[in-house]
């Protein structure tokens, strides 16, 4: 709001005609500081008042969530009005339908403020790069838990420690588990992986796993490894379909994706024709999130002034049959398996026993010093082998006496 | 054309209509293998052809330069069709004019190849971000010097030897002015510079200065003081105006744009809102740039089906008077001053009483070991001054008897 008021000047300039804003509808406007430019607009508590209003064209909705705001955002494109929205729940959720209904009454919606509002990026897969055909799709999508992974690679502090400073500073909720847990960087994924490959996705297509077991001793670990780590959100095409997962990972520190820091997210695409690009900005925040929102509405208005909004849906990007959700279970790579055991003779052959049986190549031991003999820390990294493979080889170490702690199994993304 | 014969499946599930190609145009057609996809388009050698063509309503020019390119885009729009072009040169040369003539007949110019090409930042900036108001726009747009710049980081070799070495793998023309000098660069800046900026910028516009000067004993002193070296591109917004340049200039290595290496290409973006974004992909070739011209056909057909070609301006994002281009002789920053002497006593003293002459302050002096005392290097930084007071500091150090060579003068990019 602050930024439509701030440059409706420079708006006005870049489109050649005035964003005017005719109706604000809140729960209340008690205490709300309107700007002065948007005075001349009705205020009202009542969203139906919105999007009957006559003059009313484009509505943007930012109240988030699968309630009011979808009967908003229905009620909108039944009335034939464009919505801009933020809303990532409701996208993920209801997967292309909203955009589908879409196409047909001549109304459009937009989303780019629904996932890494800083970062353009689904104006880059709508139109930038939409003559490629896009192989893989990595993001690191979630700030908190990239803010909470870098914080432990630099000042070696404990998962619980950092988390509870990062509520401290408002960078985390209260209750952390859609950013901690990966679920906030999964519905992201569903929406982007929607666009890049033109399939419906949802949430139960993509194999999820959070932060928080990933310590302090994994980053010396990953380092000696010439890695480092983050909660990686990928989506590939393979001979098998279209592989998707968030999870911590080990990717080469030589890797721009590594180098995405705080609370700051990133998109890497890779194309079959362009190659790689990479995309970074602001996760969240009003600011970017409003240069979204702006930006979408700039766009639709500029669609309705030169005709119709247009008919681009987004989601039939490369609806040909080849990129169906498929299992990451026979997906191969490298693994990182880091241990805490009681240290005793005779664990290496134990585990090497397992992965041999599994037919596993373990590739090298690593052992830090360690003064903790009770629960000793130690890293196995194995030779490229199946998501199912090491399932099944760490399930049956699970079993050994010497086991402190279930394995944490971090993938190795050697390939970034 | 490979991508669009390849993909025209794709393309018609994403468009939701087929794009089909009725012409093709080229000098000649003897030994041009032309896919069977395209098999069906008039052949000619004569581009009135395709201009006047009834059923043509899009004319992707791919030559380059300002002779018969310019030709055929005049042509093209005064038949009231759109075009489609790669062309760096023109677009640098006439500015926003062939856009401007555009915006009447209701046909577009769309550019997105013309600079980094592997890079959908036309997209960015003309919709991606538009609703932000943008304060700064860093890129390293020219692939061949940073291919140079870091392979001397990398082995240590003099500027010569790698630029043989590029010449002979492809990565740099047998005349490498264009590229080495910034000439190149200097194209791609005026024209990204006037999207981000709504302004009329010309090459004489832009500060310019090549990598030729720039040698391995400069990397070494840039990573003692935490930096690195690239040719920067840089359009910034200050109190006097728009200030232009392109110039080799230090980084600090824990920036973005340091970790961009080899024939890369990235773009790196400060709005007033949205904060920093960074682009980042391939500057060229032709599988990159054939994706940026097949996005920028989808995009304008798009926009024919859906009423007429949008009435963007890219080149009135800001024109609100405060972006005039200015000169970077105000700008005030930190300053890398090498030096190569004959060792004697007082050389210190001598450039610290030249700069305390013009009030600069000595920020650090660094001299790593070397055996050649008869021109022997060293650095002085500096703390920020303005671009004035140090070439006059340095064309007063000429004149000192001590100097073996012109002193290497690298702006200090610290706030990146």
């Amino acid at each position: 709001m602050a930024i439509l008021a701030e440059t409706s000047e420079s708006i006005a300039q870049k489109l050649g005609f005035r964003l005017v804003v005719k109706a604000l509808c809140a729960r209340s406007f008690t205490g709300k500081q309107i700007p002065a430019a948007l005075a001349g607009a009705l205020q009202t508590t009542d969203w139906r008042e919105v999007v009957n209003h006559p003059e009313v064209e484009i509505i943007a909705e930012l109240i988030g969530g699968q309630g009011v705001a979808k009967e908003i955002i229905e009620s909108s494109l039944a009335a034939g009005k464009s919505v801009v929205t933020a809303n990532k729940e409701l996208m993920a959720a209801q997967g292309p339908a909203p955009v589908e209904k879409a196409i047909e009454p001549g109304a459009t919606v937009a989303m780019e403020a629904s996932v890494a509002g800083g970062i353009p990026v689904h104006t880059v897969l709508r139109e930038g790069i939409s003559g490629d055909r896009i192989e893989a799709l990595y993001g690191i999508l979630n700030g908190t838990s990239n803010y909470i992974l870098t914080a432990i690679e630099r000042d070696g502090a404990a998962f619980g420690d950092v988390l509870a400073e990062a509520q401290r500073l408002g960078y985390a909720e209260a209750d952390p588990t859609a950013d901690v847990d990966g679920y906030d960087a999964r519905s992201k994924l569903a929406i982007l992986a929607a666009l890049a490959f033109g399939e419906k996705i949802t949430a139960a297509d993509i194999y999820t796993e959070g932060i928080r077991r990933v310590s302090p001793i994994d980053f010396q670990y990953a380092h000696r490894l010439g890695h480092t780590i983050r909660l990686l959100c990928a989506a590939r095409l393979t001979p098998d379909g279209l592989t998707l997962s968030v999870r911590p990972a080990l990717l080469p520190e030589s890797t721009i994706l590594a180098s995405v820091m705080g609370a700051y997210n990133a998109v890497w695409i890779r194309g079959q024709y362009g190659a790689d690009t990479f995309y970074y900005g602001r996760g969240a925040g009003p600011h970017p999130t409003g240069v979204a929102v702006v930006s979408d509405l700039m766009r639709v208005a500029r669609e309705i002034r030169s005709g119709s909004p247009q008919r681009v849906n987004p989601f039939a990007h490369a609806r040909l049959g080849a990129n169906q959700p498929a299992s990451v279970l026979h997906q191969k790579r490298a693994y990182y398996l880091r241990f805490r055991v009681k240290d005793e003779p005779g664990i290496i052959a134990a585990l090497a026993s397992i992965l041999a049986a599994k037919h596993i190549s373990l590739d090298a031991v690593l052992q830090l010093p360690s003064e903790d003999k009770a629960a000793l820390p130690f890293v196995i990294t194995v030779e490229p082998t199946t998501e199912r493979s090491i399932r099944e080889a760490v399930a049956a170490m699970a079993e050994l006496a010497f086991m402190v702690e279930p394995v944490l199994v971090l993938p190795m993304e050697t390939a970034l």
